[in-house]
């Protein structure tokens, strides 16, 4: 059965209520590129699917970076004269420069104010900023929050530690008939953060769910990493398993109400490419289909020159095209049930069409076979066909070793099920053989 | 001189009138896939063109396929129990499912109503159906006609046969300087149904004699075959034959006042799809480019994956699209003379294209060969140039042996038959050779 | 330094001005195909540029053609029986008909008619008319100025000689690193008529000064010849030199108020055809890309089918489609200061591709090579990136040997400029190799 069959036999209110409720499991967890908090968010995971996690030492070399140092906070916050926590660490993680350099000092604000990022334009809203690679401290506060402080001195501290240890990802293999993998990818670093990218990693978790236990054609690597580094580091570490990839998906703000962009391998027409355009114009009610750029999430790693691997980028609305990105706004008011729902849904479409997508060989190419006589047509004539005989015909007719079902599913306008079902048929009817497994 | 210009020097008028007393003649028939009406119809055809009949013995496996049983009907009727014709054959040869087996019994309504079968949404049309390769039998009549049935017994008769007999198909072959062919196509087997398709076989004949008793470039091969069965059975066998064929053309539907519609072949950029879209954005007001789908006529067959042939399909309103489509209102007011006449104006106009489209090699490749000193430009400078010379130039250049007079014009936005007659007036000048016959 | 950079940091006013009070100086002379007015021309372009002026003798073949007469005039007038100059050449050059035979008669009016050129649509405009291959003398005056004529005797005079001679054309030649030439050509043959072509042969001696003295990539070749028989000539004369010409562009019609036209070569898809649509989306207010058509100016040489030349037109409005083209009305208020010095604009921009555009190989092909440590990206991460960052990854992702500079400024939308001064940048930091000079 169809991964969208068996997931469309259940109650889509439920299927996005457990997606929400498990977002809202991991959004507490102050996450970085390294440290505790991803560790902790792979063990989340780990609960649903089967996961391997991955222990990098700080200093590894991986292509032209190194594995940074490993970051973990305890607590961070700005006293005031009195003793008041005006910035507290612990009502939001986001509070916290990522990656900041421990710090425990008084000084008065005007020494303080380099040190802090806020947003003019949401004054109401924290930022989320981050220091990887050049080592920083600060706080990222509201803007109004900023504004009501007054002159004097203040105590600030960030308990936090950046020290050799490890780079830590997360990996679910599935194994498939063939060796050859699709590979699902989802960044899972950012803190607090739900639609960038909890809503990422809850429906990866989810569909990962859905296609175990199952017999695949595909082998399937899901991965749980750091942005950029995890990727370079995986990618360095697995150059052979990287060679198996055939189709790949990184998953990143799929929960908040915005319609799907699906943004292209570099390659521009891989299978994946024409898969996703496929399913969204099928099965979504607004779809923007975007040429790949050089800047985005992990696909920047997966399609780099050396590799080109075809992996595209699933979203809702786009990173960075929405104000509550990379904001406290982001939350998990911000993620709805249904959206999550309906991502996992687009994704089972996805994964049918690479599981099913074949080339056959009409055994009757010349002139049609006569589908009267197999009970395959109508019986009386003059009055149209339906779908189905419809998609018989559109079947035989482009089963000539060329054309795979998703090319006959795009020429015909049907949807891919459709004349895979019709497939399914005619080759148990001796009408097709298979040409390509 | 081109076909279309021998024809535009006739009136219209005439031309179309013709046309359509041929369709009148033809109307009355009552044809089927097999049978006595369609052997009538090519006695008709014959008195036109020279004409070869083909009888196929029934049994006779053709592809995945088997020549059918012939049929032959005399009459048909049901008789209230006073003994009147509520439904009679003589009135409408439609009135009797097309291959329906003989019966001759007294029934209740009830049992009658199953092998009724009305248009509830064309109450006053009948409907016309057909049950070739089941063995049914049934009466077609108006909605209204059957709503006034009252209970009661009734008594049904087909006068009809349906045994061992031939397949019949015509075909007229004209000679030209090659083997190669162009296949006009046109189903018979619709009894009285004057857009589909007495419109094909008369505008189909009139063609076949515009071609006739001209030195012809191509052979030229006008079939007159019933639906689907007959397409299969004169392919299986003339394998040969249909290896020559290079281009081809299935009418069907272009008598009634729509605009034009040309499917493409399966191939899409075939020679025939080329000159269909340019003759019809030269020479018709309004027009559709439809891309190949596997239903329809018998281009389906043509256009098998095995035979692959460049068989496109020209249409006025295209079938199934309108509401007199398959139903007693598609009848000798639903087409036209004048509309006739530009179909077949339309046709010419390919056949043109087909017969003069050549790939020249300009002979003075290096800048402008002078053309002033040949009388082939003007003589005073500084103005603009017209259409003639504008042609010369665009031969002249495009003459590079890789495009054809086609390509030019398309590329030109000039018609065919301007670019042609530039080509053939510097051939003459010495300035072209032909690099393709 | 680019050469737009360079000409940008001049006074536009003053590089307009320049270029228009070169016209002025020009305006006054009577070209012709040959003679002293295309000579004069040539004097006053070799005062600004290093030309080479070559002299072909009447007679000498060229291709399918035969270099012609020579022809001077002196002076030209009709005489009313008072005596009365009612036709002056002294008053616009306009008045005789380009290459006139001489004449000197006196006849009525009736007689003269034929012999006089008038534009009823536009009664105040002299028209430019020539009759080079076909010997006559006639005179071009306005419409109404015809009309005010009354019966009566014409002393007719045209003083001008046709005779063996020469055929002028001028060449600057400034070698670069490469024997690979880019070539640019302006007719020059036109008497007092403005935009058609002394725009052109003022913005080509212009962007010949601009690339004087530089350190260049390519040889440029600029050609100053008689429209039609001097590009012949010269391509007959000078077929390996053609043979070099990998891009090229003719020069007419770029100094009126008119949005950009450029007529791209007839391959269509050249570096120059690229070049020119990337420079006028990003360096024009609005801008038109044609379709190569084998009628114009001397590209119709360049790109006959045995040359096949990647030459171009650049225009603004485009050469006939303006009511005055080739009539007195295209004077020098037609053509505008500020839109010479913008056309010199767009000129330089193109070359500065031509130029630049290369194809670079990045180093580091396996995921991004890590731009930070070598202060190539920002510092604190969570915001967006801007241009100057975005470009790099743009240079980097595509620099796989494939893509050129050209190709990955079109796909990312980014100006050429912005695209390979990243590029510079990048191989500076050891990042890129060139893989074609």
């Amino acid at each position: 059965m169809r991964l969208l069959k068996e997931l469309d036999q259940k109650d889509p209110a439920a299927v996005g209520l457990e997606l929400h409720n498990f977002a809202a499991e991991l959004y507490p967890i102050c996450r970085s590129i390294t440290g505790d908090g991803i560790r902790q968010t792979l063990e989340s995971v780990g609960r649903r699917i089967p996961l391997r996690t991955a222990e990098v030492p700080s200093g590894t070399p991986v292509f032209d970076w190194t594995v940074p140092k490993e970051w973990n906070i305890r607590d961070a916050y700005v006293n005031d004269s009195n003793g008041k926590r005006v910035v507290d660490f612990r009502r939001s993680n986001l509070h916290a420069l990522n990656y900041s350099t421990p710090v425990h000092a008084t000084m008065p604000l005007s020494e303080l104010k380099p040190h802090l990022f806020t947003l003019p334009d949401h004054p109401d809203w924290i930022p989320y900023r981050t220091s990887y690679y050049q080592e920083n401290w600060g706080f990222c506060l509201a803007h109004n929050q900023m504004l009501a402080l007054e002159d004097g001195e203040y105590e600030v501290c960030i308990d936090s530690t950046l020290e050799d240890g490890n780079l830590t990802y997360g990996e679910c293999y599935l194994p498939g008939q063939s060796t050859d993998e699709v590979l699902i990818s989802c960044h899972s670093c950012h803190p607090s953060l739900a639609n960038d990218n909890l809503s990422g990693i809850t429906v990866a978790t989810a569909l990962a769910q859905l296609l175990s236990g199952r017999d695949l054609r595909y082998s399937y690597r899901f991965l749980f990493i750091p942005g950029t580094i995890g990727a370079i580091t995986w990618l360095a570490r697995n150059r052979e398993a990287a060679s198996r990839i055939r189709h790949g998906l990184v998953l990143t703000c799929i929960g908040d109400a915005g319609g799907f962009h699906y943004k292209k391998s570099r390659r521009g027409d891989a299978e994946i490419d024409c898969a996703a355009a496929h399913v969204l114009r099928h099965y979504s009610e607004s779809a923007e289909i975007l040429e790949f750029s050089p800047y985005g999430y992990d696909e920047r790693q997966y399609c780099s020159p050396g590799f080109n691997l075809a992996v595209g980028c699933l979203m809702r609305s786009q990173w960075g095209s929405f104000p509550e990105y990379h904001t406290s706004a982001d939350n998990l008011d911000f993620i709805r049930p249904e959206q999550l729902a309906g991502s996992l849904r687009v994704c089972a479409a996805m994964m049918d069409i690479l599981e099913g997508n074949r080339r056959y060989c009409n055994q009757n190419p010349y002139c049609e076979p006569q589908l009267g006589r197999r009970n395959l047509y109508r019986s009386t004539g003059g009055d149209s066909v339906g779908t189905d005989i419809s998609a018989r015909l559109w079947v035989l007719n482009f089963s000539d070793g060329q054309h795979s079902l998703l090319d006959i599913a795009e020429r015909s306008g049907l949807p891919f099920a459709t004349i895979d079902d019709a497939a399914e048929l005619l080759f148990q009817a001796g009408l097709l053989s298979v040409t390509q497994s």
